[in-house]
């Protein structure tokens, strides 16, 4: 059966260009390489105003439980100058044991292995005894709107239920076995806009510098620090990713300044609590005496990010021990249980089943000559299939 | 003799729309008060590469010491939007007392007044004893590069000497008499570029911030205060008058961001020194160890406004008394012998010789509806021809 070959997998879903929002014929290789292994396939549209269209994956082998879900998407970003690019970044081609392609580590690799893996498990063993299932969309590069969020609640609403799942997003900074995810810190960013009032630089008393609350208000969102970390999180941080003011007169205090901060919490906070806390200290920085000298407190609005990210940490000692176990059998590695990092659709998954992630090398991803190392294929496609061995053996017993 | 009256003299100058960098006819205007008066009047153009030709005046009356100027200039600063202007900005229409135009109290109306002035002088007393001059420039408003300085230029290295001069800006902020300006301090602006390491904000020991060293660096300049402030001045003020980072996305750190000042510095400093202070300051922010957490000091890009405005202070003890007793006799006012405010082309005549400021009231300058009290102008007129008298007096003993 060819889809027991990971590169020829791979090749066939790199050379559908599927840049976000497109579909670009990916999904329906998909289902052309999970239909004969049995799975009955359902591609699901989503739509949301002001949204493009977004074809999503669902796919189920097996009715019975302990059920098992890969998830992972089919988009990809852009190419960026395409003609950086030493082979075009669709080709797939192969050159020096490697092979260039966009989506190449994030994550049609993945796919193209965990396919591999069930098709190779099915060779060897028969159908799982329990369910395998994959739910791939096509909005994970994109706004998240029209992606997995809505793909479960679809599936959720028809009756499905997962007992674990894996996510082949590339999680290795180096090498392949470094490190699992097994949770993610929170991610939610605030806009503020601080009102003083206008005035000539030699009449400071007449004026009211919006600047110097905004020195005071991202000092104090920064420091003291918010948490020292936890056993499983690194410590919560925020970043002020800009400040503004647009004022291009020098004899000039500007009216209003506005800056921007995005925050990665961990569990010490949940998305509330963390918003509580930051409102705090930018309230106890605009009312500072030292910095008001006398005048009230500075105005100021504050909007938030609409949906923020909120923290997770998946504590299935089973799911992890399965997957880690694959992974020192077949690299003699032993990886790394991170939570650090970005954001990835876990982050909606872990209301449904534990969630852990695994996949490819992450070095290129995103980059002109995204690339992956063919030999990584294979190794990653035995790593999945003995995780599902491993895995259906110990939710059996 | 018309020229006595200084509504008169007013009306006809603000008919003459010398909105910068045009004469607008006033230069002409004012000659031809001046002449019949005894005056030897020159026209000077200054030309500058990549700024307009600015036409500039200057006259003198008698030959021999002590020698008066009087300084200040005929430009306006543009009339905004016309249409708000109860009466046309260049009608000189008197309504309920007031005569309404562009000019009337910044500082057409101080010129106007002088000239009355010095023409009531001459009707009383005959030619002064010693020299009257007006150095009349049209590039107040505008870059002031071919403006005062260069008339003085022009006019020292003809042999012209000074022993003092007044500068008829409107120096009083509420009522006539209120305040004479004794001295500036000066101003220089400083515009910085942070060069930080661009990054995604998951990931922030990759990137390097440049946000956190402005708000660092931003207020090392504010605090600790520069200085108490001194007999003569008030204390040296620094605000930030912008900071901007351009980043929209809020998941990225920024690769630079790049924030601008302004000090206003009293006679503690030089224009040299304050700058090797911020300087100073600035590098303890850069390389401050708690912010940079090992790291070595950030990079950053400082240049200054090209030409600094020197701190001056008047000392000329004969000039200040003979000014605040004219003002005392006409008003009943003890003025206010003050350093406050912004900068002015007494700046540059602090250097050939000592300089005061003393005129309208400048409430609506730079404002739709400037307007001068009628009655002002007849105050202002006799306090002038009373310190010519004065001084004359005076600078004789």
């Amino acid at each position: 059966m060819a889809v027991t070959d990971p590169v020829q997998n791979l090749q066939t879903l790199i050379r559908c260009p599927s840049v976000t929002p497109k579909e670009g014929g990916a999904l329906s290789a998909l289902t052309a390489m999970l239909e004969p292994l049995g799975f009955s396939v359902e591609r699901v549209t989503a739509t949301e105003p002001g949204t493009p269209d977004i074809e999503n994956l669902y796919a189920r082998l097996g009715s019975s439980g302990p059920h098992l879900m890969f998830a992972g998407h089919t988009d990809v970003v852009p190419v960026g100058d395409e003609a950086s690019w030493t082979h075009p970044p669709f080709s797939a081609d192969i050159a020096n044991g490697e092979m260039f392609g966009r989506g190449a580590v994030d994550m049609k690799g993945g796919i193209a292995c965990f396919v591999a893996a069930v098709a190779r498990h099915i060779e060897t063993h028969g159908a799982p005894k329990g369910s395998i299932s994959f739910l791939i969309t096509g909005d994970e590069e994109g706004p998240a709107i029209n992606g997995t969020v809505k793909l479960l609640e679809w599936a959720a609403a028809k009756g499905e239920r997962w007992d674990a799942c894996l996510v082949g997003e590339p999680t290795n900074p180096d090498q392949l076995g470094d490190m699992i995810k097994i949770g993610r810190r929170g991610s939610i960013s605030g806009f503020v806009t601080v009102h003083g009032v206008q005035g000539h630089v030699a009449y400071p008393h007449l004026a009211d510098n919006p600047i110097r609350a905004v020195t005071a208000m991202t000092k104090a969102l920064m420091s003291p620090p918010l948490d020292a970390g936890t056993a499983e999180f690194p410590p919560t941080n925020l970043e002020v990713t800009a400040i503004d003011t647009g004022n291009s007169a020098t004899n000039v205090i500007p009216a209003k300044a506005s800056f921007a901060f995005n925050v990665r919490f961990n569990d010490t906070w949940s998305a509330d609590s963390i918003q509580a806390e930051l409102i705090r200290r930018l309230n106890e920085a605009a009312t500072d005496q030292e910095l008001r000298a006398g005048r009230p407190a500075i105005r100021y609005d504050i909007t938030w990010s609409e949906r923020p990210s909120h923290v997770f940490l998946t504590r299935d000692d089973a799911l992890i021990s399965s997957l880690s176990k694959a992974i020192e059998a077949k690299t003699g590695r032993h990886p790394a249980l991170s939570t650090t990092g970005g954001t990835s659709d876990a982050r909606f998954i872990k209301d449904y089943c534990p969630v852990v992630e695994f996949g490819l090398v992450g070095q290129t991803m995103h980059m002109v000559d995204e690339r992956v190392a063919v030999a990584d294929l294979e190794k990653l496609t035995d790593i999945y299939a003995h995780f599902i061995e491993q895995w259906f053996e110990n939710a059996k017993a």
